[in-house]
């Protein structure tokens, strides 16, 4: 190929998937000259799986990306066909949203913004190649023999990094939904010298709705009260669709167990290491042989079409089982499946090669984010994308880049479990891997996360300020209930008995009273009515901040506690050899993943506290001038 | 591959481009069971080049299509976002429709059209394999393993048939649009003893709309009255996007020339023979050097997208030279191109080797359609496919096949065309190829063809009732202005001097006073008034079928010549060998195409009179009986 010159930018994002939509525009939006270049024009955004964002943990990504100034959350407001809050009966910690697709007008949504940001100029081409000078990542170099030049790269590949697609005995290069796979740019990776790991992941068959028997299905429709992801829609989607639950029986489970020799899972044709958290039909089977029957959810792809998505039935079995595997289904027993389900193996990077930045270590201002990343999921890819094209943006502009931590956001979580951790499966966002759950709610990520999203320069001064109002009102509301005694005239009586609690004895603080199970935030405001009128979400959150007071005050002093550690910061250059008593596996560790504070090495396993006591000594007596002194 | 009977079907259709999806609604609505099987769901009809339906010649298809009861028509209605009439100006032989379609959106319409049609299954998946048994086509094996079997297969795999990408100095196997390009097939069809021919086809690159300075531009607004193409339609769009018209100048020229030597058409690197009709603007500057502009309409992919397609920039040009191409148009110095053209080659059926009912003459029941009979464009292809899928529909039930006739039908000439002299290149249908073009109207499309429409089966009985009566009103109307008697009292010479022509000296039909040039039906009207209140189009009808008579009864005349002519229906299983006289080059062409009669034969190039009249004697003496007899 004859190369040529085909322009400078500040910042190129390899990708159009999730992470590579939220980089580019995060970038571009903090004023970088982004251009990003994707295979195919006709598939920005593309929902290779199911169609629906959100759900438990991921739902809170969604919304934290939308409190930094993300675009995902509006994108899914202005496309959903259906949108439902889970566990609204279960405590604020584990609430989630969860939003149903129309996955083309996802696509071609989110496709208009990046075509109309001033500062991104999107393209469709293959990556082939970085630039490298002097272990500094300078651009990229196309199938077409175009060299962009650039002072940062985010890679955000995805799935098609040497792609193989998986069906039966049938397994052919490709990246998903037989789109074109990215080859070189893998060998290229490992030519560099980063260490990669080999993953799968799965889908379901598609069938025709028309051939579907909802009779024999239960109906999941969406929530009737209005609601969204993004703090700033305000177009709640009116028309929603349903869902349909069925099951797999003892049908189904013969079938697969008959057919174990022709899974590529079982038969050894798959090398790449699955999910265990989103496993295919057949694993489940396996795994799980006591349980009689496995939900299925019949999800509609979209409006404009009978697509219908079979969540719970993903499946690498060869096409012709797929065809019997739906029929022993009931309400499929006539249904057509319009594609099969596969399996697909690809490249991803071995994430503790990262700093918690998402900067690789091996080579400045260069980025990934994503699936390349060893995770799996939209709302991980996009959680990524967005904070790797915010310290991409930081660091060409000289400033300090952001990273978020444990007790900040899920985002801080998914990303420190990465870079700390690594991971040997596709990784997942769930609830159980935050600590502070309590302080992570899907009902404050503005609360915790709107001032950085703002400094950061991805919250318009509009929104900035409407969410100051918010913040305010809730502390003067707070403030006000913690300060007004409540007599234990009739009048309050009255309104506890009619909650069904028990009467006062003497005077109580109204905050006090509010933490009674039993009492809502209108009892009290029946008694001591509010000046002002106070928004919904004001009142959600006095609620919740007065009622779980408590619990939010331990996870605060935990937090408090790893803090102290967190500030404590192991210097970038710390050569671990030269700390005499560390046990070789610690050793080993910290020396590839190079964490940056002390907590961070604790949360390393293999690091044991005797380690982490002599990293202390070591650094707290000011030893590490050896290590990067010339003395 | 392990293989599997995947089911049993009447029609399978190969394909669910422009021609597949004809052929598939077509014969499952006349009560074939029909499977589609396509590479890729998400691109069902999809558009890879110009973003726009109809057009001369094109336009009249179209309405072809619809009278017969195909769905292109209605698709592009549902879908188009701008619609003209093009040559208003000129006689109704030459006008014709023209509409921008909103791309994903016709895509997603003829889907989800798909999708609901009763009798048909769409399926995702590559065919690799037919079924042949004894010269009979009887199914299909794809890529999975999955045995299909039917009555009759229609191939109509467009541009994919071992499709590779050309961009400069680069090549690629690949489908059109980066998708799976379509080997094993290609080869299997040669292995069958298909002759091939390797053609190719370009498209222009792609820009931003939002980077163009339409200041520089002329624009063309779609046209004030609505229109559409199909007869059924009723909701005609009201929000119009406008296209835009620039040119190119002597920079354009003056750098194509300088890198004439990197454009893979003239380095030799195309060996595909491409189509003088609609040349790359490469070829355009070498061929019209004299040229000093070519004209450039920008025309929007859709209504939620920036993409705006460049019509008449088509080039296979390196990627670097058309970044540099785009500059030199004035309007277009700040454009950012979004996808660079390219060219792609295909490997395409020899169509001499296929019946007037597309059924090929190797293998019984085996019909193709669309650009792999070597044709080029959407409608082309369409209206191919209609025809595959109402004869191999027929042809199962028994029924007499359908062959249109030169002068029924645009689509009737395109097939001709094919069938009886091949193309050396991607064939397209003009006007000119059309001898009876003044009968092949776009007025006139369901005068001429939906009594057939009606008959095959794809004509709702309440469609053809509004049609007949239409077409009775039309008649009793001329025959009332031709039975009507005009005074030359003082109220018809005042309509008559108000129209600019000359006073009458005497009585004169009213209709030949229609004939004359300045009289329009309203000024007969405002003499004559009808009893009824007449539609639009009737109107429209009496006044082109009166004022056209003279020249329409020529060509009828002509028609009927030629039709003696077709009456002479050679025998399948004729020897051309046996007969004495004729010259070796027409006994080649003849045993090559093998024509159904005299007409088809006398249009054979090489085929000359001398030949015909051999024929003529040696069929009209009987002397046929010697061939296919064993005396
Ligand atoms: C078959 C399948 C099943 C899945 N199942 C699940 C599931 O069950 N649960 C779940 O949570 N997640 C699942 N996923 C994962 C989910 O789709 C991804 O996590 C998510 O899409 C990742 O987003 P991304 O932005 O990292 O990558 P992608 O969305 O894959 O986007 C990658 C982008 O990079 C571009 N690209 C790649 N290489 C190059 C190159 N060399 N040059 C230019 N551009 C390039 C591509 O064109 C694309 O735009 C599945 C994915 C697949 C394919
Ligand atoms: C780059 C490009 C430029 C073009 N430029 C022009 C132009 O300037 N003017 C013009 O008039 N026309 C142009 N065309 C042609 C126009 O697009 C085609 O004529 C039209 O789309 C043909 O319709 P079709 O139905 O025959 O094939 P297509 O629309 O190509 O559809 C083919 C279908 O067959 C399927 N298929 C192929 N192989 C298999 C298989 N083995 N198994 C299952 N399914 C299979 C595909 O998935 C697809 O659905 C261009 C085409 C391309 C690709």
């Amino acid at each position: 190929m004859q190369q040529y010159e085909a322009g400078q930018y500040d910042i190129i994002v390899i990708g159009a998937g999730h992470a590579g939509c939220e980089a580019g525009l995060a970038a571009a939006r903090m004023g970088a000259e982004v251009l990003m270049i994707t295979i195919n024009l006709d598939m920005v955004a593309f929902m290779p799986c199911n169609p629906s964002i959100g759900g438990p943990a991921k739902g809170v990504v969604v919304r934290e990306i939308d409190a930094l100034g993300g675009e995902m959350g509006k994108n899914i407001d202005k496309t959903a066909i259906q949108i439902r809050m889970l566990n609204t009966g279960k405590g604020p910690a584990v609430q989630a949203l969860r939003a149903q697709a129309d996955k083309f007008q996802y696509q071609h949504e989110m496709k208009n913004t990046l075509e109309n940001e001033p500062n991104l100029t999107l393209h469709q081409g293959m990556v082939d190649e970085l630039l490298v000078e002097d272990g500094v990542c300078t651009g990229v170099i196309t199938m077409t023999g175009a060299i962009y030049r650039s002072k940062a790269v985010v890679i955000t590949t995805g799935t098609f990094l040497r792609g193989e697609i998986i069906l039966g005995e049938l397994k052919y290069s490709s990246g998903p939904n037989n789109q074109q796979p990215s080859i070189k740019l893998s060998d290229h990776l490992r030519e560099l010298g980063f260490d990669m790991e080999r993953f799968k992941t799965g889908t379901p068959p598609r069938i025709n709705s028309q051939t579907i028997d909802y009779s024999l299905t239960e109906i999941q429709p969406g929530d009737e009260e209005p609601r969204a992801f993004s703090y700033e829609t305000t177009k709640m989607i009116t028309d929603q669709l349903p869902c349909w639950l069925t099951y797999t029986n003892e049908h189904t489970h013969r079938l697969i167990d008959e057919n174990l020799h022709r899974s590529p899972m079982f038969s050894g044709m798959i090398k790449g290491t699955g999910a265990r958290y989103c496993p295919s039909i057949e694993d489940k089977v396996v795994r799980f042989s006591d349980k009689p029957r496995h939900q299925i959810f019949l999800e509609p792809e979209g409006r404009h079409t009978n697509e219908v998505y079979v969540q719970g039935l993903s499946t690498s079995l060869p096409e012709e089982v797929q065809h019997e595997l739906i029929k022993t289904v009931p309400a499929l027993k006539n249904a057509r499946m319009m594609r099969p389900g596969y399996a697909i193996e690809y490249d991803a990077i071995v994430p503790t090669q990262l700093w918690p930045t998402l900067e690789t270590k091996k080579i400045k201002n260069l980025y990934t984010a994503g699936q390349i990343n060893g995770t799996s999921g939209y709302e991980e890819a996009a959680a990524q994308g967005l904070m790797a094209g915010i310290n991409a943006a930081r660091n060409i502009f000289g400033k300090e880049e952001v990273i978020l931590s444990r007790s900040d956001a899920y985002i801080g979580v998914l990303i420190d479990d990465l870079v700390t951790k690594g991971t040997n499966e596709p990784y997942r966002l769930l609830t159980s891997r935050a600590e502070y759950r309590l302080l992570l709610r899907q009902d404050n990520c503005d609360l915790r996360l709107t001032d950085l999203g703002h400094e950061i320069g991805l919250i318009s001064q509009e929104r900035y300020e409407k969410f100051t109002k918010k913040k305010a009102d809730i502390e003067a509301e707070i403030n006000r209930l913690q300060k007004t005694i409540l007599k234990p005239n009739e009048q309050t009586q009255a309104v506890i008995r009619e909650a069904g609690g028990s009467e006062l004895k003497d005077g109580i603080r109204a905050s006090d009273l509010l933490k009674r199970p039993e009492m809502k935030y209108s009892h009290i405001a029946q008694l001591i009515p509010s000046e002002y009128e106070l928004a919904d979400d004001v009142i959600d959150q006095v609620e919740i901040q007065i009622k779980y007071e408590g619990y939010i005050e331990k996870s605060l002093q935990q937090v408090e506690k790893l803090k102290k550690l967190e500030n404590k910061k192991i210097p970038e250059d710390i050569d671990y050899d030269a700390i005499n008593g560390i046990a070789t596996e610690a050793r080993q560790k910290l020396n590839e993943v190079r964490p940056l504070s002390i907590a961070q090495a604790s949360r390393i396993s293999g690091v044991n506290p005797a380690d982490i006591s002599i990293l202390l000594v070591y650094i707290e007596h000011g030893k590490i001038a050896r290590v990067s002194g010339d003395e």
